[in-house]
């Protein structure tokens, strides 16, 4: 029998507190959708006591009925004050939620240099406001503000502090090391000593900034903790919370616990990539468990050996967490990445052979360039195809023009373009939001009557990155796009120190790698090896 | 007295298998010159017997004398061979190096199924290699591959390939958790019978697939290891290496260990962002210690705490790695912060006032529309002299035109620019490497005869993010600029659904603050008030 955890998130809370990190009332409800479809049984929506938009979640997120607990956070009460005077108190009680997480101070130096209070009256505070929580009908939780810090300054006004806590009914005693300082030994020996002596159900609050959030967590449940309290991709102030996405399946396939379902845990690449998509923050490619990168082989030595056996240089199945395998090409790689490519393709290719080896000699030029195919599949296959046979040709481009022009406030910027299609000329203009939506714009026009299905590729990202800092406007600059047909997703790659060539080159790929797919779905069914052969796998 | 630990960074080997780095020779070099200076013992170089950048890279390094030992990588011997037929350690041997570390396996598993050979076959290849490498002189390391696993798998036979490593004379017998997936109570256990049943010294070298690699590192040292494998910002293969950044402040600061200088410790913020750059990856912003908001407060509550004192949410003080505290702007911050920000300028803030509200209330607003003043500093200082007066008034801009045209292989950028300068108007046109680089050289054209100053004047990085991803090439993009005079460095924002309109705020913003400095240095010594008062603070 494995041992439950209570798992209580506060993305919405203190992973807001992340540097560039801000969601609206509207990103919160649908993150709050996919934290309670992952199992998760505890939601901090926000506190809505400091402003108008979590007021506004809390009414929109209680009348769909979630699973979790839904939770609000706030403050124990102002000091030399009533609780019934406590505007912040008052926001709390009417806010809907199931459960209230009120913070309070348990570190001596808190209390006399940022409350500037007595230690009697912080200790009246944290009794008062759970007290008068819990009257109100609500759950309480007390989240003992810098803990750890406050235990190693003074362990007995620390520990008084959390058995106000308990005298007040508080359901969870949450230990938070706020400051991020404390090490895994520590928290091993401070959480073992609140378990013997305060008879609770105990959680763990920990943060990044020795990059030890994680494993305090893991410390602190060994020690006797049963809440975790963390964020989806860790996001929190300054260096983060405790990542959910690591601790969840560590605990759960690694230590026996068990945090959410098995199926649940599935989705949790899934959920990461939906967060960091809604917080639009780019999700680091490392990150651990779920990153695009962590079931990545790209050592030529670490290829062939995951071909004989993913255990090799895998420490879990990818699948558990809902990730998968991917093999890069790089220079590093030798040719069996490229290999492996070519072949999931179905392309007929001999690896001594002369074409493999200008194949390589080419994509390592290109990378020297500054190309980089690790995250553009589709432009890879065309040059493979290219290479090896299995490339169509579906137009030539003759020229393109772009006018942008701003005067009295107004923005106008329209493309021309002229392509050869089918031995045609097609020469089309078109306006746009900005140079490359103008040209997208253009060429869709152009090629539409030859290809209709084209009406239903739509750009889904476009970003640029400069390769050379050091001269940034005239620089290199590589310019990546995803595009989608609302089945497949691919990624093209163009590189220039021009960003409209650069742009103009990936958008090429793109279209390319779509007909590609309609010439053989329309005109050659006999057409064979795996078109798309490289995307979602 | 403090027991001194072994530092031996793997960035350039190790590293340059994470997904999207790639590091020419010259790059190599650039950053062993940084490791050196940091105080590291050992730079792992590469791997000479696998390409010839490598090769180069010793050829080059060798000539300029590191205080660190120079380290190539190789692998034990093929099976069934002799090292004198090895090609890989022929260049391993001849590379200039003066140590060297051979991996090898220690877990049976991979013996039989990556290596396909007998359990004593891989005995022989890791004595007869180590002891071959010491013969041509140079010092032997020991990496034994997967040794945690192995260990879980076969205890005796993982120690076996250490005991035969160390009857070859290896220096440093290094345990490696490749894979990443062991937890930092398996790694203490097993690394303390390690010493206590191995006499060599011991290092340790651990992955981040669990989020655990610092944790693991530290566990090992507590455990008796005495030499820490890892690399600059944990870039490594998957999820990365250990990341050394958030290792050393956490040994010498608080567990009472030396690894490098204290002074050297205050370089390490530079050390990690000079690395990020030359490997062209973007920093987390949250990076532990270094990461450009590690001391960052947003919450209002912890900025009001830290005006008071810092230790109230800063677990150590930044300056000790080079780090600085930093303020940041956004709706959740209250009034507090953009109080302290305007005051840090020297303007006359009266926080109570109706300006003050308006202020705020345009923020929010701006904040709203995309805009992101926490890493434009120039842009909102702008918009608060704006407000509070402090601002001086430099040029208007009346229109602006850009033409890009793409025929036979010939890319041609120009842009026009018509501008009002001390009541003159000015016309200008320019050529670009692309609309943004040709917009700033007619704007710069326009304004030299002005202001000649603004030659001195750079843009020094240009980035572009969708914001609303959904609707790529049509959507609202926001446009980050960094600009530089060689003493100072300042950023600036622009938010539009057209990328050059986003560039030419952002471009505007960027100069307009350059002036103002200009200005208050050659036409009004009197100017009050601290010009460039958020830059390098």
């Amino acid at each position: 029998m494995s041992t439950p955890l209570c798992i209580f998130d506060t993305t919405l809370r203190d992973g807001t507190q992340g540097e560039g990190i801000s969601l609206t009332a509207e990103d919160k409800v649908k993150i709050a959708l996919k934290l309670d479809a992952l199992g998760v049984h505890y939601i901090e929506g926000g506190n809505p006591g400091s402003n108008n938009k979590d007021i506004e979640f809390f009414r929109r997120i209680r009348e769909l009925k979630l699973q979790a607990k839904l939770t609000a956070f706030g403050s124990t009460r102002r000091k030399n004050s009533t609780c019934e005077q406590d505007i912040n108190l008052k926001h709390l009680t009417e806010s809907g939620a199931q459960a209230a997480t009120l913070v309070g101070k348990s570190w001596d130096f808190h209390v006399h240099t940022a409350l500037q209070t007595t230690l009697d009256e912080n200790l009246a505070m944290i009794y008062e406001s759970l007290a008068f929580v819990k009257n109100s009908g609500m759950e309480a939780l007390f989240d003992a503000e810098h803990f750890f810090d406050g235990y190693k300054a003074n362990p007995e006004y620390a520990l008084a502090a959390l058995a106000k806590a308990k005298a007040a009914g508080a359901a969870w005693i949450v230990l938070c090391d706020t400051n991020g300082g404390t090490l895994p030994g520590e928290i091993s020996e401070i959480v073992s000593r609140v378990v013997r002596e305060i008879d609770a159900p105990i959680g763990i609050h920990t943060h990044n900034d020795c990059e030890l959030a994680v494993a305090n967590t893991l410390a602190a449940i060994t020690a006797g903790a049963r809440q975790i309290q963390g964020t989806i991709n860790g996001y929190g102030e300054r260096c983060g919370n405790a990542n959910l996405c690591s601790i969840l399946p560590t605990l759960q396939l690694k230590m026996g616990y068990t945090c959410v379902g098995n199926e649940q845990l599935k989705s949790l690449t899934s959920v990461a990539r939906y967060v960091s998509e809604i917080a639009n923050v780019i999700m680091p490619v490392n990150q651990p468990y779920v990153g695009n990168a962590a079931f990545a082989h790209k050592g030529g030595i670490h290829v062939s050996a995951i071909m004989k056996d993913s255990k090799t240089y895998e420490h879990i199945e990818p699948q558990l967490v809902g990730n998968k395998q991917r093999v890069l090409v790089s220079e590093l790689a030798g040719q069996s990445n490229i290999l492996s490519k070519a072949q999931e393709m179905g392309l007929d290719v001999n690896p001594e052979g002369m074409k493999s080896r200008e194949v390589i000699d080419r994509i390592k030029d290109l990378e020297h360039q500054g190309y980089q195919f690790e995250g553009a599949d589709a432009s890879l296959e065309l040059l493979l195809r290219d290479a090896y046979g299995g490339a169509v040709q579906t137009f030539t481009v003759d020229s393109f023009k772009i006018m942008v022009e701003k005067t009295a406030g107004q923005m106008i910027t329209e493309a021309i373009v002229k392509i050869t299609v089918a031995g045609e000329q097609v020469y089309t203009v078109a306006e746009g939001n900005g140079p490359v939506n103008a040209l997208d714009n253009a060429l869709r026009k152009a090629l539409v009557q030859f290809y209709p299905g084209i009406r239903e590729i739509h750009l889904s990202d476009y970003k640029v990155r400069v390769l050379d800092e050091k001269d940034a406007t005239a620089a290199k600059v590589r310019v990546l796009i995803e595009s989608t047909d609302f089945k497949d997703t691919w990624s093209t790659v163009g590189v220039s120190s021009n960003v409209i060539e650069a742009s103009w080159e990936a958008l090429i790929d793109s279209i390319r790698y779509a007909l590609l797919g309609m010439v053989k779905d329309e005109f050659e069914p006999e057409f064979t090896g795996g078109i798309h052969g490289l995307v979602n796998h």
